[in-house]
């Protein structure tokens, strides 16, 4: 294997991403892959620190153009540092959210025009394009109910419901402009059942 | 009045921006104007905290694109929570260092395209243009010695001479593709006479 693979998850905070995310590397380790786990924003030291200042409770004031600029830089040092460098030595990299993320987030979410996140983030990814994202697709009503019983809400998590939905309507919306790319998973089935269908897709590209 | 005046301030550092930023606010605000003192990056919280990773030495591992896109973070909040409030409400707004220095440092020093500075600017701005622009003309061999006299550099400052020769050049060609806005201002002379010839320019602008 000359290049590698890059494979992006994505969905509602308490989708069960996480999860989701151990099965496969479990199950492509198994298989012999060498497996990267990243997580955008973070993944790398200078990325932890800007995921900090984009995450914090405390930063209500931001603006949502700085917010969006804010995950441009992050994804662009993971970019730079990690997945670039992965993919070209030939390992599979599985990522925690990538720009789709600031599709459904800051665009069908605050109304950034998807024109100008387009724009900003084809800097960031400096060429690098997920081979397939999972959209692990179940309801913020749902999926916030699982995430909060567990840990407490960051600032994103912090908006009101009728925020969520909008993202995830961005979700659907998207995965249904690009179906050649991301796979929709019914996330709210059980877990076992779930990763049957994830495996099915990963046995198909790797 | 009812819209204010945003004067931006560039050069090597070194080249006395901050004593004449301190003498052009005494002059403005002695002449009855409202003025506002900005640094960019920086002059929100969230824009300080963003200027801490951008300028601190130990994270040397940036790639260029993470950097120019945290400035343009930086600049994007301190817009929208000062420079646009101030200037909309007839203050007179002077800011250390906008979006020239992204291009000569970014752009002519770091060799990312202007086209793309540019580009991610324009969001970060939301339609913010300087009215005047001063460039404090001082080689950097000269302006960073005075510099290293007094304070640690930090991790742009720490960049070899060949880099700041490339941003010195950038800010001349600059200039002369904008002379409408930026101001050349040979920053070699003392302190007073500089300050006389930035005075002759407020008079005419204010």
């Amino acid at each position: 294997m000359d290049r590698g693979i890059f494979i992006t998850v994505e969905g509602t905070d308490g989708s069960g991403k996480t999860t989701q995310i151990r099965l496969m590397e479990e199950y492509l380790r198994e298989k012999g892959y060498d497996v990267v786990i990243a997580r955008d924003p973070g993944g790398t030291d200078i990325s932890e620190k800007i995921r900090e200042i984009i995450l914090d409770p405390g930063n209500g004031e931001m603006a949502k153009v700085t917010e969006m600029l804010l995950y441009a830089s992050a994804r662009a040092q993971l970019v730079s540092e990690v997945i670039k460098p992965a993919v070209e030595s030939g390992k599979v990299v599985i990522c925690d959210r990538f720009v789709d993320s600031s599709y459904v987030y800051q665009g069908y979410g605050r109304g950034i025009s998807l024109k100008t996140i387009e724009d900003v983030n084809r800097v960031a990814m400096d060429g690098v394009i997920p081979d397939i994202t999972f959209f692990f697709d179940i309801s913020p009503e749902i999926a916030l109910k699982r995430r909060f019983a567990s840990t407490e809400a960051d600032r994103i998590e912090n908006e009101k419901m009728a925020f969520h939905m909008k993202v995830y309507e961005g979700y659907k919306s998207l995965a249904s402009r690009f179906p050649e790319r991301i796979k929709t998973i019914d996330a709210t089935r059980g877990v076992m059942e779930i990763a049957e269908d994830v495996r099915r897709w990963l046995d198909e590209i790797v």
